[in-house]
């Protein structure tokens, strides 16, 4: 009994003595080369005028604009400005949705008109010349459509859907409210509407609507729809207790054909594993108002300075690390599933891909997701690394829609987490602007990127 | 043995069965009471509108000016409307220092005029009407003036101290390049320098001056100093390297005499112990550029709005919680001082005081100041309830110019922690207006505040 014990204290002697340290001094390492490539992007960070040059240069950037065009030209540049050893095109055919002139549109309750500031929902079908005019039916909910059924006919459905503010996530807001502007005019077109308004999908109350796509189920007519401001939404909803609102909106939209357009992607080669692939992407197509600042600009040039940051402090990464800035995650995925059809030809092996498609804002954490427990417990291990950035939110619940085609190929994929409180504010609307993005703010994003794929590279996921 | 063990594990059954419940339904009460408090300022916060008031309506309000009295009638009116029990006003003599008209200034190197964006620092004498001109020397740090000595006589000392990008809590980069600002004027007399300007205490490269205090040591003549914006900053440090830069400026600032202003007090009467204080408080008075919007309107409108939960809940407190707007934090403390003198001589116990002066930003925690390891152990015992609400960064570093003498008769003092990238872009300039707060980081904040001194007035701090 007492050899037993003897033996143990001697064990965990040796332990201590041996194993430790080494653990020790790996945390240390880590902790001081984190704080290097960190360092370095709050010093000397490309990432704010990157995004200058894309907002203020630029500006936005829909999938098939001028702007997408120009934006995959100057990334291309931006890259092989940030010491990528490769950079190029990976080319994709993307819907083509065009606004068309100015859209209008007016509500009027007991004589009074007002008018509207709206926005054409993105791959939304124009009103036609004559535009829609109707009376204005105020639903709360998918739900409420589906009781009124027949009575919606030859209306206008107005879904008068408001973001929770109650969610410290404005995330989950944003999916519980999301489903108006996307199932809405559809679900409205099935019981005989005419048109739509969907009260903007936003967290402020203010003048500005924010677009976002809407999906038609093909069973239904194809009718059109709008986001109205905040500020328009809860004047129709309190008008609409007092008795019958009509309305009228005029929408130019239209589908053209799809067009050629590109993901484009930097590659730091791996020295080790070069055929073993890192992702760290935003995606390069905007709505079609505003600058496309934060969505996801912002993501864009992050990516670009994990790959700066990387050269500048003499990484040579083990595995492949690639930037890359997708095209058209806003209204039809088209450059992440491209991505995935190329890993698969090229019989790639992707360990983890990362995306800031959150907004420009503070980080504060990691989210991975991954059912693997080995995983799970590298993934937390690192946490504590992160605590003097303050961006030790780690939790598992990552991704980004441009990679989340990858985890058909058992990718393990991430998202930085950020401050989300002003995001849906701006979302989709006029008001995301450079102007709004904090230089701290983005580079120290980008910095956290750059730590965490520091330690991917070094010791892999599993 | 056996029994001892026997009886060991009775206890923990007993322990687990009869004492671990109460504890975890404590938590669970809490846990519900903490989400109705933050709820309910997130859905019908009053602190956004009386924010656009002060700073939309009224403006800035540096002691002793029309806009600081204005602000003490707008509080006065909010608290009322906010539910409190009383409300009063605490008289207090505050400094009167006026910028008077128009300052400015100019630079020459090599022949090329540059003007400058300037603002005289608080406190500073004017330059008289001939201004001040003479060679600008400049350095990077107060040891550098020492070691010119004599050399920096009959010239004008250029403060090139930049804040350190690489501290992830700005406060420390804002601590440590203060000095400039603080002392330096001072220094520079002591060698005979006629004049200082100081690089702005901005994280920010751009064309907006930041003002702040200056302290003149009576031992040597008080020279006028301003403060230069970031922009014009670099441009000088860029030509100084090339050669002789001279340069010039006129301020027209003043002390006059002290006069009558007040600290703005509304009270929750607490139902059991209503002689002793739980302080939330802000300050009212601002520098006399831009709005005071962030600084520290923020905490007013806060403090204002933790009163109106408390009712809004119908929380009944044990303690009398008060909402203090003080007056004159930034060029004078005389506020906080005759807060301390006020409870001195009314015998009151002071339990905790709280706060929020870092900008209206996303809470990230709470911070105290106290060795006691009671009120640590039980102030941390706190922080897993915070985690929902992403503000569960608890540290022992909080307090507030403001509250800090409430130290001196023991009262434990602590402050909302929030995200404070964006700070010093806007901190004492005129940036710092209503536009750059966020609705739902400002109510949360509040919300967090709210929830913090409601778990302090339930089960105090020891």
């Amino acid at each position: 009994m007492l050899k037993f014990e003897l033996m143990n204290k001697l064990l965990l002697f040796l332990i201590t003595c041996i194993v430790f340290p080494f653990v020790a001094n790996a945390q240390t390492t880590d902790s001081a080369m984190l704080r290097k490539i960190v360092n370095e992007t709050l010093q000397n960070s490309g990432a704010y005028e990157h995004l200058r040059y894309i907002t203020k240069e630029i500006g936005h950037r829909l999938s098939g604009s001028s702007g997408a065009a120009k934006a995959v030209e100057a990334t291309t540049r931006m890259l092989k400005e940030a010491g990528a050893d490769t950079v190029y095109w990976q080319p994709c055919y993307v819907p083509q949705w065009v606004r068309g002139s100015k859209e209008s549109g007016e509500v009027v309750s007991n004589g009074v008109k007002r008018k509207l500031k709206l926005l054409a929902l993105g791959n939304s079908v124009g009103s036609g010349a004559k535009g829609v005019a109707a009376e204005v039916i105020t639903v709360k909910s998918l739900d409420e459509v589906r009781m009124l059924g027949g009575k919606v006919k030859g209306k206008i459905v107005f879904y008068n859907v408001k973001m929770d503010p109650t969610n410290i996530r404005t995330f989950r807001s944003y999916g519980q409210s999301g489903a108006a502007r996307r199932d809405g005019p559809s679900l409205a077109a099935k019981y005989g509407a005419i048109g739509v308004m969907v009260r903007s999908l936003a967290s402020n109350a203010d003048d500005h609507p924010h677009t976002g796509t809407t999906q038609y189920n093909d069973s239904f007519p194809k009718i059109p729809a709008v986001a109205i401001s905040t500020n328009d939404a809860d004047w129709i909803a309190a008008e609409s207790k007092k008795g019958r609102i009509t309305g009228s909106f005029i929408t130019h939209s239209q589908m053209l054909e799809d067009v050629l357009s590109y993901n484009v992607i930097g590659e730091l080669r791996g020295s080790k594993t070069p055929n073993r692939y890192i992702t760290v992407g935003g995606h390069l197509d905007s709505w079609d108002v505003g600058e496309g600042a934060h969505d996801d600009g912002a993501g864009c040039v992050q990516s670009i300075e994990v790959l700066r940051s990387f050269k500048a402090n003499n990484i040579r990464p083990n595995n492949t690390i690639r930037a890359v800035m997708f095209m058209n995650e806003e209204n039809g995925l088209r450059g992440g599933k491209t991505y995935l059809d190329s890993a698969i030809a090229k019989k790639e092996t992707h360990l983890f891909a990362i995306e800031s498609d959150a907004g420009g804002f503070t980080p504060r954490g990691i989210g991975i997701s991954t059912n693997d427990s080995a995983v799970i417990k590298r993934f937390f291990s690192w946490q504590p690394l992160f605590k003097e950035y303050l961006a030790d939110n780690f939790d598992l619940a990552g991704g980004g829609a441009d990679i989340s085609p990858l985890r058909s190929i058992n990718t393990i994929t991430g998202s930085l987490s950020v401050d989300s409180q002003r995001y849906f504010d701006i979302h989709h609307a006029e008001t995301d602007v450079f102007e709004n993005v904090s230089k701290r703010e983005l580079d120290l994003g980008a910095g956290v990127m750059a730590a965490f794929l520091f330690l991917v590279d070094k010791y892999g996921l599993k």
